[in-house]
């Protein structure tokens, strides 16, 4: 389907459940909420069905009006496969109607599907089937959209952003979304737990290589110590690679059962993928991940070894 | 002058030195070298004089031809004031021909003005006089470009970054700038040092007023031990407001002469600018400073007290 089909489906049909993945980002929720008020706006009924939101979202239900009616048609925005659903949402799956979608790996069932993988977050495609809609894109849903682009772009600093990326912002900033308020939220502040957990995690730093390797870690002990939750974790992996003269940044995670998740960033044409499945593990180029068992000593030691022979 | 104006002016006279703020950042260094770049493809003679560029930003000279003259015409571009100019170039104060600026606080002495405080950054500006003046946007200049604009705006986070801003830079990536490459060195880079300074000043946080406000300290002692120069203190002052419920993030700096040196920023309707005109100090309603005479702890303790008073 292309956008001026979905456009038609939209406008056709009416009583729309929309999805977000699990463990939601603004990403997945801006798309649905965008959606969702666009839905509303042209007289039907939508809802978003999704789990958990982190309040820092809570924003992005400004102007939804809660209906209530029978699902007819199931639209999914920004989820790359059925097991993304989450458990909670295990029931949509085989059923989803329309699944909108920038991943590239895209394998959700869906009767039909728009996956644009040039497209930086999916809300950049919900905004041009909007246009194309002729929805009148309010505050709100501009506040919706530009929640999307901005998380999955780190704030436009990503290698995803393309100058018609930045076109569709200037577009939402016109439109009069508050951009003061979304950037301060979700890149201008820290919780004290997650500025204690830097803290502690910039205190187990450490080189090899002749400084091209650097290793951090966090251990169940730690996390328990500073009381903080695994939602707290988020962007710790970017801390080692972002050093000067780091070809090879490790984040290593204690997991409960002995184990350690492992993430793996690296710069220049170093292979982080490579490196991981060393380890039965795989990823991108650039960023990609493993489980090692072990205690910290030794699976430290795994790695630094492996980061030696690479280097 | 508007654009129009110099743009003829430009094109009409010959042997341009151009000029940067002493301590250059991306804004000025961008503007200067992008100008050069632009009036040497006209076929005229230009260089730009400045100090000390740090090695990150050395790509910026790429394309730059050295040329030997006799100076007819000066412009300076992002400087606000003669002073700023600072001793290197202290002889070229009540020369300048043409002074381009965004800051509207602009006293600089020059024969023509133009000050636009809107945009973003005087690269936004630069980049609209090359358009008028007819200039191919070569791969070099948009690198030039770009780099003012991502920089001074914390790529695009900023409360200066307008729609105008966003369409800029989307034609500066339309041109071929290497967004991939400065983003990386300017967003995504930190030096060993910088990583063990943020290590080190984590370790003096300390909250009061019920955690409303943070406090951050160096010690001359501290940046001794760590060898680190005061290039590196860049950003440490935004660290503290960015805590979850702070409304006052104070930044304590030592200076030779038993003072220190504070930056103060602000959330909410927190004047910044009141809280340092206590000391004698002052600036803008989110960001100011001043300096305090004393050790630590009584400094310290002067700060906490007027904090607690105003919160």
């Amino acid at each position: 389907m292309n956008l001026y089909e979905i456009s038609r489906y939209l406008k056709d049909n009416d009583n729309y459940d929309i999805l977000t993945h699990a463990y939601p980002d603004g990403d997945t929720l801006g798309s649905s909420f965008a959606l969702c008020l666009a839905l509303q706006q042209l007289g039907k009924n939508a809802r978003v069905i999704t789990t958990n939101i982190p309040s820092k979202f809570l924003y992005l239900l400004n102007g939804v009006k809660q209906q209530i009616f029978n699902t007819e048609n199931i639209i999914s925005t920004d989820v790359a496969a059925d097991s993304l659903l989450g458990s909670n949402m295990s029931k949509y799956i085989g059923k989803v109607d329309i699944c909108i979608d920038h991943h590239s790996t895209n394998t959700l069932n869906a009767k039909y599907k728009f996956v644009d993988k040039y497209a930086a977050a999916t809300c950049e495609i919900i905004y041009k089937l909007l246009l194309r809609m002729n929805i009148k894109i309010t505050e709100n849903i501009a506040n919706c959209l530009y929640t999307g682009i901005s998380t999955d772009t780190g704030c436009f600093r990503f290698t995803n952003t393309t100058a018609d990326t930045m076109r569709v912002a200037a577009s939402l900033m016109d439109l009069g979304c508050n951009t003061e308020y979304i950037n301060k939220v979700m890149f201008e502040t820290k919780s004290k737990e997650k500025i204690e957990l830097e803290r502690a995690v910039y205190d187990t730093m450490d080189y090899c290589a002749d400084g091209k390797c650097a290793i951090i870690y966090t251990t169940l002990e730690m996390l328990k110590k500073l009381d903080i939750g695994d939602d707290e974790m988020e962007g710790l992996a970017s801390i080692p690679r972002q050093i000067e003269g780091v070809l090879i940044g490790i984040t290593m995670r204690e997991k409960e059962g002995s184990f350690f998740k492992i993430s793996v960033r690296t710069n220049g044409n170093i292979n982080a993928s490579d490196f991981c499945s060393r380890f039965g593990g795989g990823g991108h180029p650039a960023a990609a991940g493993c489980n090692i068992e072990g205690d910290l000593k030794t699976v430290k030691q795994k790695l630094i070894k492996a980061a030696e022979e690479i280097l």
